[in-house]
Formats: structure tokens, sequence, C-alpha cells
């Protein structure tokens, strides 16, 4: 059993995560972390029964006394840096879903990690289905240079495009080359009609509207055919996959890995 | 029978109203007009054997030699106008699938209809599908007043939003009151990423690709729900039943019918 | 304000409905009725504070006591026309989305409204969502015969097909009468490939799989075009807003309305 | 420029491959094969300008005096393996998208491309979207186990599933191993809803409409997440590129390769 500690653990991603590793088979909780609801029992997060286990507000304290093989953290960028420090010089391996770290606190970590022979993980997107979308998109884009991308998102989103888009054009980008997509006497009657023009001319459309989570599809036209990679996320379980595998895989690992995509393609 | 007569029978629409006529039970060529292929016999235009009809240029002779019940126009703007008046005054019942008739024209178009006591059929969208989900997104509107439009169209379409797109948002704006729809806060980190805006915010999209024919579909989202509408097109095939219903119809009528969906929904 | 008491508030959808009468500007709680949860504040069904209206089991007591006007009944098959009667003795008006009364106690419960001068509405579906695309799929099947229904589902469904899948079916063999599609010569290499056979030659695909909640789409094929009606329901909130439609229309209602449709759209 | 002689140039693939060899920039055809049609100048086929090459039924001969490097084959089961094995005789590198030939005519032709040092490209699908497709799936599979591929054609095809379908399927199972989806339970209340089941346990879903020409989406479900690969395909156009890239491919060749996917990808 791979002995975890949850630092974030009442957020909406930290219970989500609590719930994983109380069920997977081959995964303990051993520490819960969090400024919020600190004295209560772990189990009441879920609603349910007893775990044993006190949420604390003290990482430093609670890694020490609990065994801790992995720390996950889903917390927020001003303390993201500070917790996975403590836990590298603590002897746990970090797997990190926030976001916000700095250039200069990744230097350090990365130092860090090395140092001290552990692994650590560190992704800003954990749903497997995202990624593969990326990587095939990617892989497309030798073939199929002309390609749009449309986005969907529940109408609360602030952003447009979301970062999924972006880091989709970017990775297709690098591997079409210099092709530029688009009809150059094209006349855009409604201004932005044609969705955000991107290096190449890609183009990324992003639809805001109650009764969607997160939806991408990229689309890929060729004479007479399209291809079209789609991705549909409807809730936070379906980052849990990907956590899980994270889990799994720092302890087999020295050093910083980025991005769980290194982790699972290559 | 119905004796039909094609003006502007040689050109791409021309030529599937041809076809749809000479296999439709109900329909026979009687005249075949056209500034091109004149002389020729009409079969040579799907390539096939000669149906004994000549294509010639001149409309007023063809209409009052052939016996025609309805003409069918396919031509073009400067033309149109004078082809169905021209109609009018030799007794047959027009249907225009041409656009681009003035205001003005329109008005002596449907004083001669009345006149001659003859029906007329004016439509720029032949294809059933299309004028259904407009239909339906109209009616969907008052349900769900937030809408977003994507269309997609291949990529040598000039002009974006397309025709329908804009026909289609009208006819929802119709429904759905002063509703105002989409964030304020919301922040474009690339212009034009959130689509054209319309008057109530409702948003198209436009995307441009190879491999794309016509296509569109209306998404309206409430709380945990979507509902979709959406049309593809993929040939000029797709007009005809459209074509074929306002060949019947005409006869029937007395004045003018702008818009097949007056015809088939009420 | 509207007065609603919630029979079987303690269950998935009794839970919702309580937010949902919460959060409504014209509603209120009267009363929150549950075989489970008894004696606890109505409140703790949402982790939140208290609401001052305790759970009870004892329906006729609640509503005789509580001044309701609407009851909303989520509970099962076996208690529901019982509840139903109560409600109508008590002079309240009942909106029903429990499924499984009788054709017995149907006649009953719509003899008792009408005796009672009272509303009473029974839906089996109170996603608007879905009700609107059966209505626009039996108007398209007047126009294109040709139809397959696609249903998705989770991967813990039971049975298959859907019954909004069945139901849709049904309507759309009422407008599209005698018509027989699908070709006579046609081989499945794979049993059940085609899907399954409905009167008229109309198919219908189940998919199964983790990911989904619940959607369908319903195709008409024409020549050279495709019209697609979809609905997506990924949440029990997609409900709420044809409850309120309800709880607001039963105040004005005599007699039994079954089905949401019926109140909507005509 | 690379000499390519069409073998079956007059059926309607190779009709589409004569419009791909004088269009692109670096092939010129230098024979046009067909028993159909002898003796007409091969722009007829395209009803445009002669071309100065005579159509022939004569294999041999036109191969031997046409200086050509290449034969593109789009002909019938029956003639393909001789076509082949013609080709290979007069030092000519083949093309093949006729289907059909048998275990042995495989080994014959390979065994000959070897000892004449010449390349041959055999390949039942051209699209290198639908081929990208299969990739795609084969390698989601891995991470996705839970997978339905539903396929949609044109209605007058005769069998289901489609030869893509099955192709897909045995790609996917080789890479997700023993893994058995679906729900044990479950229970078809009309025979075929669920589809047709493959081994452990995936479902092909077969849709047959007018409006579709050849679509296939390959849908991978996991928790809270679906990931969907989709191929449209709309006119023989879009075997094009892939005729193109085997034409240039093949010069550098020895030997047989079979299926374009072993040329394009690895």
């Amino acid at each position: 059993m791979i002995k975890v500690a949850i630092s974030g653990v009442a957020g909406r991603m930290g219970r989500e995560v609590l719930k994983t590793v109380l069920a997977a088979p081959d995964t303990e909780l051993c520490a819960a972390i969090d400024i919020y609801n600190e004295g209560l029992d772990a189990g009441s997060l879920l609603g349910g029964e007893n775990l044993g286990i006190t949420i604390t507000s003290n990482l430093a304290e609670a890694l020490a006394t609990s065994g801790a093989q992995v720390m996950v953290d889903f917390t927020n960028p001003r303390s993201v840096a500070d917790n996975v420090i403590t836990a590298l010089n603590a002897g746990v391996r970090p797997v990190v879903g926030t976001t916000g770290m700095s250039e200069d606190d990744f230097a350090r970590v990365s130092e860090l990690a090395q140092k001290m022979h552990l692994g650590c993980i560190i992704a800003p997107n954990f749903a497997i289905g995202a990624l593969l979308m990326i990587k095939f998109a990617a892989e497309a884009a030798k073939y199929f240079p002309n390609v749009e991308i449309i986005e969907k998102h529940h109408d609360q989103k602030l952003d447009a495009p979301s970062g999924t888009a972006i880091k989709t054009t970017e990775k297709i980008l690098e591997q079409r080359g210099d092709f530029q997509q688009g009809l150059e006497m094209e006349e855009e009657k409604i201004t932005g009609a044609r969705g955000g023009k991107m290096p190449g001319g890609l183009r990324i459309h992003s639809v805001r509207l109650p009764g969607y989570v997160a939806h991408q599809e990229v689309i890929f036209g060729g004479v007479g055919q399209t291809l079209t990679i789609k991705h549909d996320s409807i809730s936070r379980e379906s980052f849990m996959p990907g956590v899980l595998t994270a889990i799994r895989a720092v302890l087999r690992l020295e050093g910083v890995v980025y991005g769980l995509e290194n982790l699972l393609f290559e």
C-alpha cells in the first residue's frame, strides 16, 4: 500500500483525490492537510464515517509523523512551492496539480528533487483523454495541415480561449511547420465570426453556454474528408485516473517530470 | 405531367434541376434555356443521350412554344427579374432560386403575379432540412434563451458568417425577446475567440476547412443540458426535394410566396 | 410565494427539488417529507444551515399543518398513488415525477382532481430539452421519413433502448405513416450491428460507456443532407426548470395533465 | 516528372486518379488502360479537352511503349493479380487500390517484386484520415479500454458493419488485451439495440441513411470523460492524397508494402 498525504484535502479537487485514494486497492490515506476544517476527521469531507485521520494545517509535522511516501497537492499558487519543498525535505514525493509555480520555484524544486533522489510530478492537466487529444492532434497535423479548434465551456468561464486550446495549438504548430492556412480574400461581415486567429492562421472558436463543462474538438480538413478529435469532460472525477497513475509512477522516478504526457506516452 | 422549362439549365444548379425533372414521375422537361451551350441538345449537359430539347437563349420564345406550365430559374441577379416577368407575361409560373432581386423588382413581380392570377415561388434556400433547423431553432429559443451557432463551410467561401446563420439568428431573436446572454466580465485573450457578436450577445462561429460543404449547428444551453439542432448538406442534390415541392405547389397558388418555409410549414 | 411541500425530499431528485424551491424567487419550502432522515432539519440534506423545517414521514399531517399549495413527489412506484390522493384530499396540487402509477391509480387520481377542482401534473420526463427533441423529431419525420436514433448512457444502465428512445420512435411513427425504411437485401455480418429494429424499419442504437450520462440524437437522412436533433443531459439539475414550470402551472389547472409537453407546447 | 499509367481509368476511382495525376506538379499521364471506352482520348473521361493519350485495353503493350514508371490499378478482383504481374514483369511499379487478391496471388506478387527489385504498394484504404483514426484508436485503447464504434454509411450499402469498423476493432483488441467490457446483467428489450457484439464485448453500431457517404466515430469512455475519434469522408477525392503519396513512395521501395499505414506512420 502506498501511503498518501493529501494537501488541500478540503478543496473540490482534494475531496476527489480523497475518494480516489480510499477506493484504490494499492493506496491508503496517511495524512490530510488543509487550512480549512482543521481538527475534523477527514471522513467528514465526504459526509461519511470517520477515517481516523484528523485534518491538520501543519504540513511538515503531518508528513514527518505519518510515514507518507507521496504528497498530492491541490492547493493554490501562493502555497504550492513551499509545500513541495517541505515534502521533498521530508523525503516525500510530490504529485502536484496546483498551477502557478514560478520558473524560480521550478528550478529550486528540480534541484532539490535531484539532490534528494526523489521523484516529483507536476502536471497542469491530469485528464488522460485531453492529453491523448493533444498528442493525436500534433500527429495528425503532419498529414492535415488545415486545422481549427472548437472548445466549449460553461458560461461562467472568464477567459477565452481555454488553456487546453492554446496548448493544443502550440503542439500543432510545432509539427506542421510554416504552413499558412485560410483564404486571404475572406471577409468577416461580423467581426470575430472567424474566431481567434493564431499563428499560421489556425482559428480557435470558444463557445460558452450553460450545460457544458469542458469540451474541445480539433478538426482537421482535407479534400473530401475531415478528421475530428474530441474530448468531453463532465466532472472532476475525470482527473483521478491520471492522479492515480502519477502516485504510482512517482515512486519509481528521480527528479521532476513536468506534464503527465511525458510520463504516459514516452 | 407538369411541363417544366428550366432557365439557367447549363449551370450547376440548372443541371441538378434537369436531372430532377427527368427523374420525377409527374414532371417533364419542355424547354431548356441558357446563354451557354445554345444549340446543343439538353441531354448533353448530363453526358447522356439526346432528349430532343435544344438549348436556347430565347426565353420568351421557348416559353411561348413549349406549353410550359412552370419555369424554374437558377440564373443570376442581373437577369432573374426579367426572366420572372417574361414568364408571368407568358402565363408560366416561376419557381425562383436565384437570389438578388431588388425590392422594386419584387414589388413589380408581386403585382404582376396577382394580376395574372398566377403562382410564383421565390426561395433563397430550397434545403428543407435547413428550413426545419431554422424553424426548430426559433421555437427552442422560447425555452432556452442561451444560444450559440457554429457554421462550417468549405475553405473557399468568401464571407463569414453564412447567410443561413444570420437568418437563424434573426428568427431566434424574434422569439426570445430582450434576453441578453453572456458573461459581462469575460475576457478574450485572443481577439475573436468568442466569435461574432450578434444582438443580444448571441455568438456565431464560422469554421472554414477543406472537406466541408455546408453545415450548421444551433446549440441551446440550459442548466445541466444542451439541445443541438444540426444540418449537414454535402451536395446540391439536397435542394432538389424542395425544388420539386415548389414545382408542384406553384400550380395551386396565386401571387408570390417568398421563402419555401411559408409553403411547407403553414 | 408558492408554498411547496416536497415528498421524497431525502432522495437524489428530492434534494435537487429542495435546492430549486429554495433558490426560486416565487417558491418557498413549507414541508419536507421522507421516511429517511426523519426528525432532522431539511437543511442538513444540503449540508448547509438549518431551514427551520423538520423532515417528517407523516405526509397527511405535514400537508394539513403547513399551508402547502403544491406537493412535489419524487418517491417510488409503491407509494406515489397514495401520496397523490392524500395531497388532493388535503386540497394540495400534486406535481409528480415518480413513475409507475397503474391505470387504475391514474383513473382514481383523475376523478379526484376533477371533483376537488384541483390541478395535478404527472410527468415521466421533466427535461424540457428532451421534450423539445421529441416534438421536433415528430415534426421532421413528415419531411424526412428515413430516421435512426442513437442514444448513449452510462455503462450501469440495465435496459436498452432507453424509454426516451422508444417514446421518440412512437411519436415519429405517428407522423410518418406507413413508410418502410431500410434496404431489403442488407446483410448483418455481425448480428445486431444494424441496431434494434422498430416498426417501419426504424433502428435504435444504444451505446453504453462510462463518461456518459444521458444523451440522444435523432438523425434524419435525405438525399445529400442530414438533419440531427440532439439532447445531452449531464445532471439531475436539467430537470429543475421543468419542475419549476410545473409548480407554477399547476395552480392554474383543473384536472390531471399527463406529460409536461402537453403543458409547454399546446 | 513521374510517368504514370492508370489501369481501370474509366471507372469512378480511375477518373479521380486521372484528375489527380494531371493536377499534381510532379506526375504525368503516360498511358490509360480500360476495357471500356477503348479508342477514345483519355481526356473525354473528364468531359474536357484531348490529352493525346488513347485509352487501350492492352496493358502489356501500353506499359511497354509508354515508359511508365508507376501503374495505378483500380480495376476488379478478377483482373488485379494479372495486372500487377504484368506491370512488374515490364519493370513498372504497381500502386494497387483494387481489393480481392488471394493469398496465393499475394505470395506470387511479393516474390516477383523482390526478384525485380521493384516497389509495390497494395492498399485497401487510401484515406489518410481513416488510417490515422485507426492508428489513434489503437493507441487510445491502452488508456481507455471501454470503446464503442458508430459507423454511418449511405443507405445503399449492403453489408454491416463496414470493413473499416472491423479493422478498427481488430487493432483495438490487439492493444487492450483481455479486457471484457459491458454490464453482464444488461437487458436488450429490442434485439440488436446494443449493436453487434465483437470479442471483448466491444460493440459496433451501423447507421444507414441517405445523406451519408462514409463516416465513423470511435468513442472511448472513462470516468467523467469521453474521447472520440471521428472520420468523415464525403467524396472519392479523399483517397487521392493517399494515392499520390503512394505513387511517390513506390519509386523508393523494394518489395511489397501492404497497407498505406505501413508507409505513412513507420
